[in-house]
């Protein structure tokens, strides 16, 4: 079969890979119909973090079960599926309390001995803890699935930071970033009841998508203007929740310095600053909380799912191109020069 | 009148300053019966934070109303009255929120042109807002009123900082030092109903006071190989809720380490260290949440009050050791040398 491989920085390859195959009774083999390509993907695509040449790239998809080992309960050959992007157990300790990111058995797709998911099929190991399936109509519904694609991570992911950023309704939010995560927090920030949701971001295709999830402002400034705005908008005291998806120090620190004293800033950004951004002295005197982190996506799934089946949210406009497998180095190429938003690859 | 006053570093002088006066309709005067000297006096002390040479210092006491101000109306001549460690006007948006630390007429004792609590007197600005008014009867009972004066900084910290590492019934809690607020934590944790709490010291006359406070465990390790030693206390997965009740970047880290994946570390020993022992990425990793800060004590004073009062907690304990106004001086040298835990200035 045909994948993308990873094997430096700016070099990403679509080449023929071993076919994925059952190795195990709790594997299922999904074939790709939608991938994509995600922001947290440039790092590996910059240099910034390290992969192993050769290693397989793409951790977000949904595809048709092929095959399945013989202790596979949950799903079918022939259902359609969808992936978080790390697999996990569904049984273990983490799993049942939603925390599916520590199952000490859970894996991130394309580290080294498993598929990536921007190829042609993936072997997804734990299967009944790990695919979530979909309905069969999804199918031929071209914009539906778009919507649903975004569940594997982009969606989860916001929906992650304005859970730990304690959004409740008729909360003040501001989002930190214009990516399809930060994106995503403002549509999970208006679906859990934010009031006010202040988004920014300097790229207005990307803050008019903001303002259609439910923004309310756009602050196009960064560092201390961008603070100023926002305190200015919210009376002087910042907004009760913050969410963060950029991951880098100043990004962190802007984060913290717009959150109201006794809010808190939903941080899903993977870092990449350190902590140098994270001024703890001001999160002490103004009581600021950090929370967030990886998001465990699978067990935001099946909520998520029913309120894009039901239209509460459609998180299909952060995808604004489409490339078949093998334009997925022109996909990275366009993302890296913020000429696209997200890429979708379609199969 | 005589009051504490800080020169310099390990410079503590008691000296004839001005009476404590009412300066404004809002304000009491307050007559000290008890006082004590705060862990977190000693970084003045040590010269590690600046204060302005002739600075009032202290920040805990409790004591009669000897004189209000004519808009006074929650607090008489004569009352019996304990005050948290910053005063707030008990009506803004924060103060009715709970983060009376948040107050913007809010302050902290001994800040340029206050009076200190290590004083004969105190002028008590928004002393409706601020002063919590103890039993009469409290007053001849030297043991009661040690651990109502307690509630004025280390039991209420302690008390944030179980409740910002969200310790519930049933948890696994691990408490970062042991200083009187860890000490209180301790007392806090057990109160909210943790299940096994680990104590992190290494005096035993300060672990033994844990214990009776309801440790169940006692780490007396330090870095790596107390993260170790917690890990295993906990089957390999560490606490749900750690309170970090030190303030160095050490102690930071350790605390973020010995967390377990999806727990909350709360944190209220000022931070001293910067942002370095905040390892971000870590937490990101296993959605550790930072929580925490400046204790607003006057929110939780009503509840801890009537606890204290019907004898579920005793934080007496912390207090080692008593000294006359003019003994303050060598009492901030016993707490510098460690000779003594927590130090009363009775009057």
């Amino acid at each position: 079969m045909r994948a993308t491989v990873i094997h430096g920085p700016n070099d990403v390859r679509v080449e023929e890979v071993p076919d994925a195959a059952v190795r195990g009774p709790g594997d299922a083999v999904v074939r790709t119909v939608l991938a994509c390509i995600c922001g947290s993907d440039l790092w590996a695509y910059r240099g910034v973090v390290r992969r192993t040449p050769g290693q397989r790239i793409g951790h977000e998809f949904l595809g048709v079960v092929e095959e399945v080992g013989a202790d596979v309960t949950s799903v079918r050959v022939g259902d359609l599926v969808v992936a978080p992007f790390v697999w996990s157990d569904g049984t273990c300790e983490f799993c049942r309390e939603g925390l599916h990111t520590s199952c000490p058995r859970g894996g991130f797709w394309g580290t080294p001995g498993s598929d990536g998911g921007q190829g042609e099929a993936v072997r997804v190991p734990y299967a009944d803890g790990t695919l979530v399936r979909l309905p069969a109509e999804a199918a031929g519904d071209d914009r539906l699935l778009t919507a649903l694609l975004a569940l594997s991570d982009v969606m989860a992911t916001g929906h992650h930071a304005a859970l730990a950023a304690r959004v409740r309704p008729g909360a003040t939010v501001a989002v930190v970033g214009d990516g399809a995560v930060g994106l995503c927090g403002v549509l999970a920030a208006r679906r859990l009841g934010a009031e006010r949701i202040v988004a920014l971001g300097r790229h207005p295709a990307r803050t008019d998508i903001a303002r259609r999830f439910g923004a309310t402002d756009v602050v196009a400034q960064r560092g201390e203007a961008a603070v100023e705005a926002v305190r200015e908008l919210t009376g002087g005291h910042g907004a009760h929740a913050v969410l963060e998806a950029v991951g880098t120090e100043e990004s962190m620190r802007t984060a913290i310095s717009i959150a109201r004293d006794g809010g808190a800033v939903g941080y899903v950004g993977v870092p990449h600053g350190g902590s140098a951004g994270v001024d703890v002295r001001q999160m002490f005197n103004r009581n600021v909380t950090l929370a967030g982190g990886v998001a465990p996506a699978r067990a935001y799934l099946p909520e998520l799912l029913a309120d894009v089946l039901a239209g509460v949210i459609d998180p299909a406009p952060v995808f604004d191109r489409s490339v078949p497998l093998s334009g997925v180095p022109e996909g990275y190429r366009a993302m890296d020069e913020r000429t696209a938003l997200k890429v979708r690859v379609t199969f």
